[in-house]
């Protein structure tokens, strides 16, 4: 592969590159000269599970990696073990020690279905960061102001619309950016919404006189399956990468067709030219689109399974589409008597919450024993039920 | 002498109070049950010299003493030896920790000419605030917002105008704050302008449950000789409390009458009914208003050195004043042939700078040898000079 080719597939499927020429630099050292690189990823350690959301970066960074790359896998253990103590923050829990330990082996075990080992390496950043200081950190402070930090998107719309902003988070950005100073990282990769954070890491490595100024890979933010909000495990339209094959396999048939080409470009290993022919395909008529969606169903599973289980997941999900029956393996759970529908449902793990529930019952998207139901405030007395949710979710009850 | 006096005398020439009620309780729990309470004051470690201004507020730390406070004096040590790296700051420079400790010992010196050292305590804040570290510091910056921060009326102003304020200058006022929490005080004082870092103090000991909420003593801010800007070393219209009794003396004597009855009110141990009947003298003509400046200038001079020196320095500077001569003990200097004349001026301690030196060449208040000049280029060849600024500063310069 010529360095031009290389450049390509770096190029391809990213949202925004700054600084291309110095990765240009990067990749041609590497390949006349045999001179690594290193590219950092920075990990919230809060959660575990590595979604398809975040493939599209991993996938990124191991071409990288194919191209000379190092990558830095920073566990951002130092914030979590923070915790907001007023409270406040929702999104700022303590985290135990042993519980970030646990997510960053979880962590390694996803990332490396993707990325290679070899070129790997993980950092906790409270290392450098604990070494800061009062003093430490108090400078770094001093490097930026408190009207450029306010122009981070997030930042102004709350600030103009007079939500509270505690001024610990402005900490945050420079922690990132003091990470690439402490690493003196070539490149940062991430989201697009980690623009401003990554800009922040450029900045900091020319005032501490790092030597270097990383360039920056933005990556397009995966919708979720609902095709509008940023895949997330707390919205609960994610697919995870350790997901059974079954339900990972209908989880991408359960999007739209418009979804599926956005999934092809970001997911699909498939060339830009062979997506072009598959939408050619479909739009004269000549390919449906469903077998478009089976076929990109497929490919994700064999990627994070093998290829007998992707067959599987699919003649599965074939017998229960096709037939509509309840399939032969579903949950079950034991409920006590008397309880609401809407919890039932939670409890059964086809509802993430008794209000979207109530919002299903009403649409008529639930079912007990096959049955489409209508009265929100059902109460299940003792006995057996096959519970149903849409098409493809079901769960065996037991009230007892 | 009753709590009610007191209390009185607690509040007299203060600007502000908040919380007057906790200090009523603590002066009660003094004289009833000999209970003991604390008081804080920060001081500036950048520059030693104690003048007229900073003895407002040390004057009213000693009645303070008087009633049962123990004085703690916070030599602001952490962010003196930080500075700002960027350079940018002119306020902001490096001191070295053995100049610190050299100003702090000044202070103290100067300091104990008000204070009782018996009940005062001296703590450098670099003890407790290096020891927050990284992770104390991102939860102190927690506990406060953004915008809250910004309702401070220099960052405000600087805000709107968009003159820069750097992150780092956010943590400050927290810093003063978390000195309040760590000592448990119970009052802090300082001047007006001193108000929210002071407030801040209240809320963390809320925030980080210290038990107790300090109350805040606000004095009024000084004006300087000119009786417009503050009181301030580096705007040269102070008196400093070590200066020479005739200096000390013959400032006093150059203020307004206007800023005369200020001076009283702030700094005279006279009662306001006394003052009340001086000002009334004067109004009706019955006292002359240059007397009743020179009684405030003795006072001035027998507190910071002694009556013998009060009275030396008045015929000192009546026989200067009256007769318009030059004085038998003025200083000498050397200096280098050909010096400019405004570089001499400077140098022979007449003139705080060049620039101010040319400023009164132009309007004719410099002499040589008791000839008024007019030429700021002039130079001045080998031989020996009176030099005179105004009708009370001269020098002796040997041009060598």
């Amino acid at each position: 592969m010529s360095i031009k080719e290389a450049l390509e597939e770096i190029q391809r499927a990213t949202a925004e590159i700054i600084d291309f020429e110095r990765i240009e630099k990067l990749v041609k050292d590497y390949y006349e000269n045999g001179k690594e690189y290193t590219i950092k990823l920075g990990l919230d350690p809060t959660s575990a599970d590595v979604h398809l959301g975040h493939t599209v970066v991993l996938s990124k960074l191991a071409t990288f990696q194919k191209h000379g790359a190092i990558v830095q896998l920073i566990i951002g253990d130092f914030t979590a073990t923070i915790g907001d103590p007023t409270g406040r923050s929702e999104t700022r829990k303590i985290l135990p020690r042993e519980k970030i330990e646990e997510n960053a082996k979880t962590y390694q075990e996803q990332v490396f279905k993707v990325l290679d080992p070899e070129r790997t390496k993980i950092y906790y950043n409270s290392k450098w960061l604990e070494e800061l200081g009062t003093r430490g950190l108090t400078q770094l402070t001093m490097h930026y102001s408190v009207a450029r930090m306010l122009e981070r998107d997030d930042f102004e719309k709350r600030f103009k619309s007079g939500i509270s902003i505690s001024i610990s988070e402005f900490l945050y950005p420079l922690f990132q950016g003091y990470d690439s100073v402490y690493l003196k990282s070539d490149i940062e990769i991430g989201g697009t919404d980690q623009k401003f954070n990554m800009l922040m890491g450029r900045h900091l490595q020319r005032v501490y006189n790092v030597g270097k100024e990383q360039a920056v890979v933005m990556v397009p933010i995966i919708e979720g399956l609902d095709g509008v909000q940023k895949m997330s495990k707390s919205l609960g339209n994610y697919i995870g990468v350790t997901e059974e094959p079954k339900t990972m396999f209908a989880k991408v048939m359960s999007i739209s067709d418009e979804l599926m080409w956005r999934y092809y470009e970001l997911l699909s290993n498939k060339t830009l030219k062979e997506i072009e022919e598959l939408k050619r395909g479909v739009e004269s008529g000549t390919i449906h689109p469903k077998s478009v969606k089976e076929a990109l169903a497929a490919e994700i599973v064999e990627r994070f399974h093998s290829k007998e289980d992707a067959i599987a997941a699919k003649e599965a999900f074939d017998k229960q589409f096709k037939q509509n029956q309840i399939p032969d393996d579903i949950d079950e759970f034991e409920v006590e008597d008397g309880i609401w529908i809407c919890k039932a449902l939670v409890e059964a793990k086809l509802e993430p919450s008794t209000s979207q529930a109530r919002r299903d019952i009403k649409q008529g998207a639930v079912k007990i024993n096959q049955e489409k139901i209508s009265d929100e405030q059902l109460k299940l007395s003792k006995g057996e039920y096959i519970l149903q949710v849409g098409k493809r979710r079901f769960a065996k009850v037991k009230v007892i």
